[in-house]
């Protein structure tokens, strides 16, 4: 099987594994207990914490563990709003963001909160511009991803962090898809909240982190009880995934320069060789450095991305469509309607994502069942053949 | 080491693990994707949560997986509130809840909410009759807890729920102490809505369940974004951990019966014993089928339990006193101010929880090694002397 779907990178390492097996049944002490085992436990978690604040060249103490980059994206949202409703009731984020973002910011719309979604040019870019003009006099919080999951657009994050702190209103990032992926500063981007996913960056399932700022440490918790994560992030440390997470962060680290250097070099190789091989076809999202190392979208003319998908499985090679927590819903992609794409368009788009075992033999195999697939499904279309 | 601590119960089983292993590396999809790989994390979740149902005798579509049961009592709470707040603002709980409990209910304080704390008798029972009286016009949610995890103490959640539905109120039970302990069927103990936790029946951390009843079902997630968990919860499935979870379930339904019996004979005979070796004792909450089978929690007058857990520790016998969440915390337990034990009591009582490996030889051990350390604790306390 060629995984070069969504998933592609949450293949967890098996350094990671190894680093959380004693963590399971051994040292399963409650971090938060004053005896020995949970020492054991308490000390792990501040080796992970080090490892992650590492990857964002920034301090232990601005990283809040959770249990994933939804949770992370509610917090810093929801409080955030809530903090500063004093002040205004009116928030800014974009048209291609998470699902984690956009419907946390409608919940909060039925709060009575006013949200603006800005518009992205047809590479997916949200421009610092549109982003000036749409502040205004109660605007509080800003909530722009640092790439795109879908298409991979990079965002002009540390400018619209900039912007933002001129208008002394807080700044939040998601990003899941970009952390670990591209070097990522919030302290020199602007950056009062980042979420982040451990998944995403082989580690386990079910951990992420918070980075908070000083000044957005203030924000109340989302889940309230026990003292844990400095009285921050209530509930029993699930110890073995933190200590995962950490030890996918410190490989993250080490990694990161080869990585990006190596995956964009397989993806532009991929995104120039499928237009030679078949014909009709567009990618969706920005180029070179403004596109995350990892990401290809492209359209196929006159296929359904869900048919391929099926043939493209049945031909050992696992990719997607759209973002896999609406995988399965019959809507269109929101993020490729944004860019411009018609729902016919936003239905032949076919996602790659490249990890850092993806071969150039195993994309030229994809290149070639692609290329039987687009044209045998392309052959059983009435509106090909007109 | 003799582990007697809380988190006696939070050494994961071996086969519980054995079942996760397969999809930390070989089985990684995204459960939510449609392709083979993803089909088969579906299914794994399928599996648990069916037997997640099977441990509380309901239908697998009542249970709703979270990071845990910090989590699922902060969405039940919260979101229950917010949904009946039309009908009216006031909430009903108890004193001695977990602080995952109280502190949600200290946030809703803050949102204008009026929460009475109900008081409980010197075993920590809540009374029926105080739950009536305390129920008015505005009256929109009742949640007490299932056992209380300090002193054991089992609650009347039945007839608590019974009423609750009398007067059209929603009813929900923390029940992460008595989950897998003791049993438990919702449909049948008028309870709307229900937290539980994996670790503290031998699985992994990190997960946890909302049982929600047909009526409780219409309140809004928590978490916001993705559709996983019928759109109530969203975030990436921790596809091991919910395995894990599940594979724990089954193994608690299919022992609980002899866990109970054994676990009951453990703790009679060391609440028996203690006091025929070691004068100036008394236990703390109730006894007999009123207390879970696996709690003890025993006052050692004019000793410091924090001193005798370091002594305990140093002996190679981990004991707790108070709730580990608070560990750390100087101030006493309010479970045992609760009861009405004063100060000093509160931090002379400690906490010793039975699991299933507990033997009567450990006890024997274990109640030899405190005669020694509570002796030696009251030689050097002048208030003893005098």
């Amino acid at each position: 099987m060629i995984y070069l779907d969504n998933a592609a990178t949450t293949q967890m390492k098996q350094e990671v594994l190894d680093e959380m097996m004693p963590y399971f049944r051994e040292y399963y002490g409650n971090a938060s207990a004053v005896y020995e085992l949970g020492n054991k436990s308490k000390y792990a978690i501040d080796v992970a914490r080090d490892r992650a604040a590492a990857l964002l060249h920034t301090k232990a103490e601005r990283i809040f563990f959770t249990s994933g980059g939804s949770e992370s994206d509610n917090w810093a949202i929801i409080k955030a709003a809530q903090m500063m409703s004093d002040k205004g009731r009116h928030l800014i984020t974009s048209s291609i963001e998470h699902p984690a973002v956009i419907n946390t910011m409608k919940a909060l719309q039925d709060e009575g909160f006013d949200v603006t979604f800005l518009p992205v040019d047809e590479k997916g870019l949200v421009s610092v511009d549109s982003v000036r003009d749409a502040i205004r006099e109660d605007t509080t919080l800003i909530s722009i991803m640092t790439a795109n999951n879908e298409i991979g657009t990079i965002e002009p994050v540390a400018e619209i962090g900039e912007l933002a702190h001129e208008h002394g209103i807080l700044f939040h990032t998601d990003a899941v898809q970009a952390f670990g992926q591209i070097p990522i500063n919030p302290d020199e981007m602007n950056i009062d909240m980042l979420s982040a996913s451990s998944h995403k960056i082989y580690g386990p399932k079910g951990v992420g982190l918070l980075y908070l700022s000083p000044k957005a440490s203030r924000i109340r918790s989302l889940i309230h009880g026990g003292g844990q994560e400095r009285n921050k992030r209530a509930g029993t440390e699930n110890v073995p995934g933190i200590v995962g997470f950490g030890k996918a962060c410190e490989l993250a680290s080490s990694t990161i320069n080869e990585r990006m250097q190596r995956e964009s070099e397989l993806r532009d190789y991929f995104i120039g060789k499928v237009p030679d091989e078949i014909p009709l076809t567009y990618l969706n999202g920005a180029e070179g450095r403004n596109r995350l190392p990892g990401n290809i979208n492209i359209g196929f003319r006159f296929i359904e991305a869900e048919s391929a998908l099926i043939l493209l499985d049945q031909k050992g090679i696992a990719a997607s469509s759209g973002s896999a927590c609406t995988a399965g819903s019959i809507d269109p992609s929101h993020v490729l309607l944004a860019i411009g794409r018609d729902e016919d368009e936003a239905r032949e788009s076919l996602r790659f994502t490249l990890s850092d075992t993806t071969t150039q033999e195993e994309l030229d195999r994809t290149v070639d069942i692609l290329k039987d697939i687009v044209g045998m499904l392309r052959s059983s279309n009435v509106l090909y053949q007109a």
